[in-house]
């Protein structure tokens, strides 16, 4: 089966950056064959099947490197209160999250993602395994991590339990080309040394990234400070679980030092931008991060805490928020921004050998954004046009492994209003609704 | 001509700040007639058109309250260049900005605007008279202010020849219910205090509010201490110009001095978050602004600086920024944002009797966002759907003074593509692209 797009603005994020305003690629089963200018476009030519772009901007399908996809229903839920994890999440959490509501979760999540061009994620939450089926049934691209905790979860029955889990979860996927298993601990101060040490030897053993929110809060900071006399970065390289596989998440406070660390033993930084300021924690030091030559992808975390699963609200406030924080209107140029939403993300997640560029040889992820909405004009610069121009609704195709997953902006192989009634009975069996109501 | 929508969760933004979750609306003619909730509907109640809002929401058109629509042909036009406005913005300008291409540019802005819910908005260009034809025509709301600065520009043949224009512009559109004319000197920096206070007697003269930027650049702030040891503010106080009629726009730099003196002349703040930060130019003190008593609004500012023109991607940049600034994850609930966006905005142009709220006895001008997008699901707090998961893409009818101008995502009464093309000729017609590409 070989698929040919033509007409489209193709933004290949590959070394050279290079573009083609009017270009072709072709795809040879779930494999990206060629790219090139419409003017070099072989005559003879043989396809099954034609996309004309009609001057679509195709980048690499976008990653988002850290989602809780199980929480679609805490969405809009306490979003201004000073103690929403404490009024509202943990305790709804406990009383209602399920597997059946974790998993139509999971699949209303992912579909969100491909409306919206993200083609790879990189989950934490509980009922991995539930969460591994949505994504395999939904022909997602993830990396799928058990959360350990010092509770216990809704899905296992004594402190530290995920990891248990975990070590049954990571070899059921062994092998498969597109869904992986993996273990996340929660925090540094929420787990055990022995937990981490346990997580980064299952990590080793089964060859994948694992995650852990870091550096997040301040009175992570504090405990660390007051206890150790160190950064949380510090006590993870101490304890010897800072690794090329570990990806970071949040960063917001780092001292010259930690980055010095992350930098010598090439962890990976997942920078969630719009959870971390729309809760006033603060603004990473990218900047420094990458000059330092660290891996950074962008996240937007769960959808409790950024709201939307989609990476352009995300572009948008990052290249807003370091502008305005580095005092440098030049600063961050848009193409860096999509770089980062897209082969920055694949490099995170260990997979830029597969994705995140359009690149013969490559996975077939790519998306289409239309240039036909009002917004999308003039282009001068594709780059801008995607990070401060675009929104969501502007992606109108979405292919992963060669398969097509959204087409002319409705999912392909499923029905939203569908997956929406599935989540809607869940949330209604576990009586979620009626205590969230009960809870504003 | 009677009006019902039905169905809808209505956001009135009056003074209790309403709301009617399952609610209907009923028009007459150009005017809201009746609001409540739809076990309220009189069953006896006689309408000409009904629509079936399907549980969208509905809340009254926003209100954009900084614009410079003639500006759409600059967008994505050298976005990261520090030197922007020289490189590309003044010569562009001055070699290629005519009456048509700004007329054009004007009706796509509006289109965009509409499209994205925005129902009114206060523009400051130049040939403000074909805008407002445009605004006219496509049925807008809006207050049009003719640019006055002291070097010749596309519109005038001597500095300072927007006085004049402006001048002869007010006179006709008195008594126009929708369109009016005004006049908007560039900056406390480049005009004189005759043009200051002439444009400060004509908006006095015509009862229309006047705009400036001002407190917006580091080099102006430079110049009013070492030249006059005051603010800019303290310098528009001395010469007198402050008044209920003027909108400050931007505002960035304010000391408490200027706030005081904002509130004791009951001066308007326009706030364009997006484009202030784009540029990192900094974070206006609104919360300050907003404790003192000062009315603030949302604007956009121009294509070219903030990209877009709706109000979705300026509340979300908004509740992060000042959230994050403040520290305080809490400041800012949505629904504060959402009245910013609305009766807020209405407020700053003197037009809350008319428009801003939905209550009976004022205008027409209201917008659903429809709830069936993936993004928009659930719903807790409906402000914070529109805040932190709506995009303008959602936006599905919109009405001006009872005039539905768009409906299911399309415009009524105009052709998109058309309304691109005519730019697009207008583009070719003066060599803008061709000259932009060869600044690039």
């Amino acid at each position: 089966m070989k698929l040919l797009v033509k007409n489209a603005w193709i933004l290949t994020m590959n070394e050279k950056m290079e573009q083609f305003q009017n270009g072709y690629m072709l795809v040879d089963g779930n494999t990206i064959s060629e790219v090139g200018g419409m003017d070099s476009l072989p005559e003879d030519i043989r396809y099954d099947q034609c996309i004309d772009a009609r001057g679509a901007i195709l980048i690499p399908g976008m990653v988002n490197t850290h989602t809780h996809i199980g929480m679609i229903p805490f969405r809009s839920l306490g979003d201004d209160y000073p103690d929403r994890l404490h009024r509202f999440l943990f305790p709804l959490e406990n009383e209602c999250m399920n597997e059946q509501l974790a998993y139509t979760s999971g699949r209303y999540a992912i579909a969100e993602m491909q409306l919206a061009g993200v083609t790879t994620f990189f989950d934490m939450y509980y009922f991995e395994q539930q969460l591994a089926i949505a994504a395999e049934e939904m022909h997602g691209r993830a990396i799928l991590a058990e959360t350990v905790l010092d509770s216990i979860t809704v899905d296992v029955e004594e402190p530290m339990g995920g990891l248990q889990y975990a070590e049954r979860f990571m070899p059921k996927w062994q092998g498969h080309d597109r869904i992986h298993a993996s273990i996340a601990p929660h925090a540094p101060y929420s787990t055990t040394i022995e937990v981490l040490q346990q997580a980064d030897a299952l990590s080793q053993k089964y060859h994948v990234p694992w995650m852990i929110h870091v550096s997040e809060m301040e009175f992570e900071m504090k405990k660390f400070r007051e206890e150790r006399n160190q950064t949380p970065i510090e006590f993870l390289a101490e304890i010897g679980v800072l690794s090329p596989r570990l990806v970071a998440v949040h960063c917001i406070h780092l001292s010259d030092h930690d980055i010095e660390l992350l930098k010598k033993y090439d962890v990976k930084v997942a920078h969630c931008i719009g959870a971390n300021t729309k809760s006033a924690k603060g603004v990473a030091r990218i900047q420094d991060l990458l000059a330092a030559g660290v891996e950074v992808g962008l996240g937007t975390d769960g959808p409790s805490s950024g709201n939307t699963l989609d990476l352009f609200a995300q572009m948008r406030l990052f290249g807003n928020f370091h502008k305005t924080f580095l005092q440098d209107r030049s600063a961050f140029p848009a193409r860096e921004i999509v770089r980062l939403a897209t082969l920055g993300g694949a490099r995170v997640l260990g997979l830029q050998e597969q994705i995140g560029s359009i690149e013969a040889g490559k996975q077939a992820d790519f998306i289409l954004v239309e240039t036909d909405s009002v917004n999308m004009f003039p282009i001068f610069d594709p780059y801008s046009a995607l990070v401060y121009s675009a929104h969501a609704g502007n992606v109108r195709d979405v292919f992963i492994a060669g398969k097509q997953v959204v087409a002319e902006k409705k999912l392909v192989h499923f029905e939203l209003a569908q997956l929406r009634q599935e989540l809607i009975q869940a949330i209604q069996d576990c009586g979620f609704k009626r205590k969230a109501l009960k809870a504003l």
